[in-house]
């Protein structure tokens, strides 16, 4: 494992700030946007999903160079980068697997690796497993780091897509009744799409097992962001009112007592039978792999949007891209 | 292992009839394939041919990604898809490594990870280790499935290189006297190219040890096509008539008296002695890898198309993927 | 392992000699390399600088093809040769990891791997364990073979970019104080870029533990050259006057005596107090990556050219590129 020490790190490389615009910038945090940027992004990737169901592709990056450097795999993730950075004409460096066993890890740092990838790219876009890595590759690079998961830090991409996804089926964000279900406490995409959420006038209904509640940290913002919240065990207490049902898998590995685990697991199992009673305009969301959570009956129903996110994620990433390197 | 239970499936999806057209149709099968289908494949790769002679690329793909996802290497097999899609200007997103390390196979099921990696690419090209995986596959995409061999099962693509290299090399495949050597009991690519075979007006040989013998379900099939056929033990037997020399490898591994393999296999070694009995005007062909079944001596023998065929593979691959992507 | 056995070898195979030029021909060992045709590759890699300097990218090379088959990984090179051949427009078929796992490699010959591949692709560039290697495919395939490293053999394009980068910081070649500093014993960045320097008027100093001194073979070579050449154990010695710090790793693996590798890494450690001795002009440079032998701190000295040096890495193989392939 590279070390991640920051040595000699000069303040002005720095390159976080999305106020006067994205270009050249890192993408490293959900905390980074607000909702002026937001609405920024989400304007660009609508345009990239015209874009694409008109045309396919266009040249708006042609020449352009993305190094994914994936210190671990994650087939779906490296996917949707690759193909936003080739649909806009631009081609890719794909170092996605065993990076683990190439030279630029034995005994490298994170920080001399980016800098070696940086003179052959123009953005490079980092998955690895420790928290923090995403700031100190982007403090040592010239070129914007996207950050694709820094272990259980941020992956910021997949709440942009998130939001953007609901934003994309209900016509917008204000005024919705939003449940997150499941894994609430180790769950990364919930915590960083609540995040986004507090800067909403949104409802939000937190359902899990007992051990599994929202972290009192992340509960405290929500509650000083003046929203409407609540927390129950059972997604049945939601299903009648929410607008959307943000589903995340409750993995038996988190109960010391699987008596428990079974017991509870039922209350989080999304069904059509459970459906029927959710409103006629919702969406069923979840950030895949799913592993059972949702019933395979459930996809042929137009409220499952899941798959639908996962074309959003494409456009979320044309659109990043597009405006890191100043093209949008 | 991802599970292939087609759950829910929804026989419309099923895209695999090439009555009327290829675009937008799944290969995935031999069977899919009659004289009128095959001509046509072979009309298209043949342009493909005098394509890349000539200008060496063209951009009929150009803006189309093509997803390989191998949940098994094969270098040969994916070199040889990812050459045809850029050749034809196309992108590719390589997912020809390290599958199994990837969350795409905790525990997912093939049909989601397949409805995910559609929502980037306009195709697919799939490698899986068991039988019936490319038409679980295909259930569940909506955009092409090409079957780049599922186990013990089907690679058509193999089979339709090995028969356009047949009608390449000698002009014709009617009147041909064509002779399969080595293991015809596993081979699978004896097994595919046969039942291409019995469609045309050829004389079959089988050569083979005793428990290698091409299965007895097969053998009917070309009986029942009223095809004149013939086994035998030993190459020698077959090689001065023999229009084309189909040879495959006899593993030590499949003999359980390897004093019994020592006997046998010489009588499957292709050397420059024997084939200076052979006609002049032939063919040996070999699906490739080689291990020492045809001796290198022989490379230099115009005789040799191994190699061509090798490159065949690229064109009937470029034909494929611009006829399921309605570009031919 | 491929045998590597050069089988029938035909010598008109043989495609090494630049004399006439570079078109077809393989790189495969810094000895192809006089004066007069280091200045042409030099000459082609400064525009290539240029010509991603103001526009990013060209279309040179659209439609070829490079295959990188590598059979170990090295993230480093694979990923300068992909953005060099994307720079011009090419495209990749990247097999840069697990070939080990893969087909190409159970039992099959390098020259088989070879001749499958180069009827995909254009350019073949390849890295593998064994001396010899490259020269052994170079003789099988048609396509021109560039090695990128063949065990503790040759790896010119690495040599060809130290010795660019010299000429471009320095603006000659000829003149120049030139220390090699740390493993010179095994070293083969040292070994290439020595063999490069006795074509010039150069003084070499070689400073390095005595159980990590330049092979005789090769100091004899330097002598015969009539160059000014001295050995020495500190680096110390030669900081005032060297033009040129060309800096490896003395690795502790090297040393039996653990206690003497304490007392004399220090020798070898290059710090800010060190250069602070050294001229105002003059250049640092490493092959990469580095564990501690340069010290963070003079990343910041403008005559640490060592990340300058990679971007010159991918300019040397734009030009080689598109010299072998006839576009320069």
């Amino acid at each position: 494992m590279p070390s991640l020490e920051p040595l000699f790190l000069n303040d002005e490389r720095r390159k976080t700030s999305l106020a006067t615009g994205f270009t050249g910038q890192d993408i490293l945090s959900v905390s980074q946007f607000d909702r002026e940027s937001l609405e920024h992004v989400f304007t660009r990737a609508h345009e990239m999903r015209e874009l694409v169901d008109r045309a396919g592709y266009s040249n708006l990056l042609k020449g352009y160079i993305l190094t994914c450097l994936f210190y671990e795999p994650s087939t779906r993730t490296s996917a949707s980068f690759i193909a936003a950075m080739e649909r806009l004409g631009g081609s890719v460096i794909p170092i996605t697997q065993g990076v683990q066993f190439s030279s630029v890890s034995k005994g490298e740092t994170l920080a001399d690796t980016v800098r070696t990838l940086e003179q052959y790219s123009d953005v490079i876009v980092l998955r690895h497993p420790e928290i923090g890595s995403a700031r100190v590759a982007a403090d040592y690079s010239a070129v914007p780091i996207i950050n694709a998961g820094d272990g259980a830090g941020e992956h910021p991409s997949q709440a942009l897509l998130d939001l953007f996804t609901i934003q994309q089926e209900m016509g917008r964000i204000d005024g919705l009744k939003i449940a997150m279900v499941g894994d609430l406490r180790f769950g990364r995409t919930v915590h960083s799409l609540t995040k986004l959420l507090v800067q909403y006038d949104v409802s939000l209904r937190f359902v899990s097992p007992e051990i599994l509640r929202l972290p009192l940290v992340l509960m405290n913002e929500v509650k000083d962001a003046g929203l409407n919240v609540r927390e129950t065990h059972d997604v049945a207490d939601v299903i009648e009112n929410a607008d959307v049902l943000y589903v995340t898998r409750v993995q038996k590995e988190r109960f010391n007592d699987l008596t428990q685990y079974e017991e509870v697991r039922g209350q989080y199992e999304i069904t059509t039978e459970l459906l029927e009673r959710a409103k006629a305009k919702m969406v069923v969301m979840h950030p895949l792999p799913r592993v059972g959570e949702i019933h395979y009956s459930v996809d042929s129903d137009p409220r499952a949007a899941y798959f639908r996110q996962v074309k959003n994620g494409m456009f979320i990433r044309m659109a990043l891209l597009a405006m890191v390197l100043g093209k949008a």
